[in-house]
């Protein structure tokens, strides 16, 4: 198996792009791809995507994005995997390189979700839930993580206010980053004002959908050296799934698919979360960034509000007084909440953002950064994709 | 990279299944699969598929088909390349086998398009072309195949009568087929009255959309060896894309995917098109077969029909009297035509159709076969998949 690295990233302002359409946001993501890495042949483009064809009519969207970003012939599909389809690109495009198949690959995440209103694409996002059992019957994403909010506020004893840091802290780093849809900082008290989405879900708690795309390129590690001065290597990269409908699982509180992916990437890397100088989490919903803080070990169970009220979430985190957990400075360019989550884009951004900080581009949102983790979630956490990056 | 064989297989009858679900029908290849493999770990199962989103409300595909076939946290995602999603699916198992991540992999691909009514599905085939400008301007599948048929009955000087040799050998083949839609064979002169579907695409030169789910297993060569008595081995594996939209394409009659694809296959497997002993051609359109056995080097261009017509695309053809090509056995098992175009599993299909002819187990079709190769197009042709297998 080739050692992989990435030498390139380009992204889209995250928002809503009224003028802007799926193909150009891709495009755009390439083009900005290709020329952060210098690099002029390209062999494959894999683009993660949800919902091109529920909300645009257009699928065969590897092709499309291949053809308008100058990629002449280029192998090239669409992947998909619910909101971590992004994610599941980084992850295709680094089994083609490892392979010894292909030697410089883009993954592309786009999502144009202002083609449709917001029924429609609230209902298709929808479809990452198990249709015949829960998407049919009117479930919504914010409604399946309000299942899961409630019952972790009783499971746990926690009130709902404590959920607040989450997104405190993602607006704090969003505010920083030029391309995040929100740029203001908010405080736990207007978290607790916030209206209600999907009781205990406030306005808050739910990451925004909406429009962006963006790429990175990879390649064998060793040509990366003399292309790039500031490579970073993929020191992990895992997938794994659960059962899809919620009802089926066991425990609702315990991701199991995130657990067995970071633990599949702790093990191919030789390190474990005490190690990670970042940690770039699913926060779609404030819960689901809870429980994958918890279940990739950087908090122990029923205790990832408790290390985030503490600060072992902010950027200058990272050693709790209670030792709950080994805490990790998490989204720090604005994570889904603030910078927004275009659903099958949203996993490649993780990816982008955690380049920026190894990359020491980070700007005023900067950490000491050597290895940096991303996890993209599909859905209600079916799917969980992780990344470890060192620079 | 590791060499990659394939040792186990598995379908569903194609038809329309109004009482199997998408689910049940890929499960049941799934469990196919896993039945005639003798394997019980799998690693990862990636899912060709085009329309489940906007058929059947549901996306998350690969999760869902990992859950419900037991395969228990495997990793997981969709592919999706249009009408050669299923070869994409073949394509990315390859990938994640010859890279030394995983052992064994699934690869499944299923359509279920009689979710919806026929206009809805018709209308959601052509999001495979530019939805911009050809699909949102009312174009379909069938017509633009039209349009490429036209053109080339005018280029060559060919009757349309003259294609009349591709269905027929795809029905001829399919009556044999236990799992094909068709199974009745037709003659050139029920050809030359069939009904236009649109002008000059009669009713046999349109495959059917259809149900239908199939499914590989793939793992490293020298374990095939041990665990199956009759592996076959992937020789090559190569993808290409053209321009998305046909009047973005210099000539339109030649298939530059299709091309590409080929000669990357080609030069994998060190063989050319004289050595192959069957082609499992994408004959969506009786049009398209004609350009890409001519893309492929079977036929010289505007010859396709000449050779058709002498016998040389037989189940025993293959010296062809007049020399305007190789000729090769297609449509062994009856093609998308006779065995249906599940649109989103044929390219699996395919390849099943490869490994049974490989086995010797191809029944009443059986041709003397040692090298078989396998081409899977999306939309008008702007991807192409090519697998060479060995038997």
């Amino acid at each position: 198996m080739r050692d992989v690295s990435i030498i390139g990233i380009g992204q889209t302002d995250v928002g809503e792009h009224w003028e802007r359409s799926l193909r150009d946001l891709a495009v755009d993501a390439t083009i900005a791809v290709l020329k952060d890495s210098h690099v002029e042949r390209v062999d494959a483009l894999y683009v993660g995507n949800m919902l091109s064809g529920e909300l645009t009519a257009q699928e065969h969207l590897g092709t499309l994005v291949a053809d308008w970003g100058g990629l002449g012939g280029a192998e090239a599909f669409k992947v998909e995997a619910a909101d971590a389809s992004g994610a599941a690109a980084v992850r295709l495009a680094y089994l083609a390189v490892a392979s010894g198949v292909h030697e410089f690959v883009i993954a592309c995440g786009v999502e144009k979700t202002t083609d449709a209103d917001a029924e429609t694409t609230n209902a298709a996002w929808s479809y990452g839930t198990d249709a015949e059992y829960e998407g049919n019957q009117g479930v919504t994403m914010p409604s399946m993580a309000g299942l899961l909010m409630r019952r972790y506020l009783h499971e746990f004893g926690v009130p709902r206010e404590d959920f607040a840091p989450f997104p405190v802290i993602a607006h704090a780093n969003g505010a920083n980053n030029s391309h995040a849809m929100y740029r203001s900082p908010i405080s736990a008290d207007v978290y607790s004002r916030a209206g209600m989405v999907a009781d205990p879900i406030c306005m808050f708690d739910a990451a925004p959908m909406c429009d962006g795309a963006a790429a990175v390129l990879l390649c064998p590690s060793e040509m990366a050296m003399r292309l790039n001065a500031k490579p970073v290597r993929i020191r992990a990269s895992a997938a794994a799934t659960d059962r899809l409908a919620v009802h089926s699982r066991t425990d609702p509180l315990f991701l199991r698919a995130s657990y067995l992916s970071a633990q599949r990437a702790y093990l191919q890397a030789g390190v474990g979360p005490s190690e990670m100088d970042l940690f770039e989490v699913h926060d779609a919903f404030s819960i689901l960034a809870a429980l994958s803080l918890e279940a990739c070990g950087f908090a122990e169970r029923g205790k990832a509000t408790v290390l985030a009220r503490e600060g072992a979430f902010n950027l200058d985190g990272r050693t709790p007084t209670s030792k709950r957990g080994y805490g990790v400075p998490i989204c720090t360019m604005g994570g889904l909440k603030a910078r927004g989550h275009p659903i099958g884009a949203s996993g490649v951004y993780q990816v982008v953002e955690v380049v920026q900080q190894l990359r020491g581009e980070a700007g005023a949102n900067q950490v000491e950064a050597h290895l940096g983790m991303a996890q993209s979630l599909g859905g209600t956490g079916a799917t969980a994709i992780t990344h470890i990056l060192e620079g």
